[in-house]
């Protein structure tokens, strides 16, 4: 059981406690594999399963994140200050792991159920960031999301095409395709990305799609909502049935031409609207 | 800090752990108040706070919690066995409570930052069970969601309109109104339960509204979406706007004519469509 897939080797499913768990803390926080130099771990997580919160007074960093999940907080910047140590211990935990498997288990019992044209036309929209590609390497060196977004770090890390899958999604995904749906991947990335992108998905295990969709020019200073609506919207014009749409982001699967069915994955890192 | 209002004895906010919560969920599963029997204990929940599960094989009970609050699982009829404990504890807990306070947080902050046109149309809607009055005190002695629904039992318990409030919807009710904006139930429960639910809701602080909607019969066999959104499209017909929506199913969130922003609360003891 991995996490992430092969090509990179953070290995999160089901481990046993302590050393090893503190090593793959450290291999996570350097980014760059097997690294056995100690002394790199920049972040000191002990090693804890799930999402057990420590006791932050005034304020529960379980009850923040289930504001999160459930929409409820929005328009936030930053991992609030004291739920770095909860965050990092989740997202390195069993429990981001497991949440995410309850969605693609989901996902994938709606996918079996339904009656499938087999014209080709039926799709599911996929997200990249935190849905199809992981870029919690880069979140653990960066506080987890305590940090404020930096761009430039941020594009850094995406152009070096080394993010490893989100291996629920993956799952999801090789079942779809089995299933005879058709992929369409929509990213609020920039298209001179593109190439990045399509080269690290492909290296991952993404290995085909009908369309890979980053965002244009045209919806520059545009939110999600607006420009994934219009891509959806596009995309149904255009015939195709959107059957299901999976993201990390409510931005993702809010708006209109959302999908016949939504998935929420767990993201406690960032906020998109 | 007390979990439920004044009139209901059953404190679980901020508890000294061990005898005192031992005693507390014999309370509870006694639902009459002061009942210092200890052998009454007919659900026996260990002193545990917030919600770390137990790690059940095979099903992570705080994943399921996870895929049920963001709406990823959908139409379950029953908590599973397993994870009865784990409800258990999670309401009987600090967990639900703080869970719960982070959502009446957020509604506060949203109705505080709006310029109310102050002509009496602003509405807020409230959903009434686990919105504004807790069924904990059934749901306790029934398996925190585990048995299946069963409408005599329910309808008993409704009857003798004994349910507590969920304090931080109260406190959410109470700031709404000092904010001039009027409220509006609109609840599943039928038609013949309008007087006892008036009662209830005014025995425990709900003191007024402008609206408390029932299911009428020509709404019998349709869903909550279907009900809930035909009799918020009314509202605003009728010349009201819709600040606001709150409740503890996504089903009250969902549909047409939602609000200008909704609020989920938590519920994990039990789905409705």
């Amino acid at each position: 059981m991995f996490l992430f897939c092969k090509s990179n080797p953070y290995t999160m499913g089901m481990l046993p406690p302590s050393p090893f768990f503190i090593l793959l803390a450290t291999l996570l926080a350097t980014s760059h594999g097997f690294d056995f130099d100690i002394t790199h771990q920049i972040h000191p997580l002990r090693p804890q399963s799930g999402a057990r919160s420590t006791d932050v007074p005034g304020l529960s960093c379980q009850s923040w994140r289930f504001g999160v999940e459930t929409n409820n907080i929005r328009g936030w910047k930053t991992v609030p200050d004291k739920c770095e140590g909860y965050v990092g211990h989740y997202m390195l935990g069993q429990q981001y792991r497991k949440d995410s498997e309850v969605v693609a288990n989901e996902a994938i019992l709606y996918a079996q159920s339904l009656k499938l044209a087999g014209d080709g036309k039926d799709i599911w929209v996929f997200d990249i960031d935190e849905t199809s590609l992981s870029n919690l390497p880069y979140y653990a060196k960066h506080g987890f999301g305590v940090e404020p977004y930096n761009a430039t770090f941020f594009n850094e890390w995406v152009n070096k095409g080394e993010a490893p899958s989100l291996p629920e999604s993956l799952r999801l995904y090789n079942k779809l395709l089995s299933l005879g749906v058709k992929i369409v991947f929509i990213t609020g990335r920039p298209e001179d990305q593109k190439k990045v992108t399509a080269k690290n998905l492909q290296s991952v295990g993404f290995h085909t799609w009908e369309k890979l969709i980053h965002k244009g020019s045209a919806f520059s200073g545009k939110t999600a909502v607006v420009y994934k609506s219009s891509e959806r919207k596009e995309l149904e014009n255009g015939g195709y049935r959107i059957i299901g749409n999976i993201g990390d982001q409510w931005s993702d699967l809010l708006g209109t031409n959302t999908g016949n069915r939504t998935f929420k994955l767990p993201d406690p890192l960032y906020y998109i609207s």
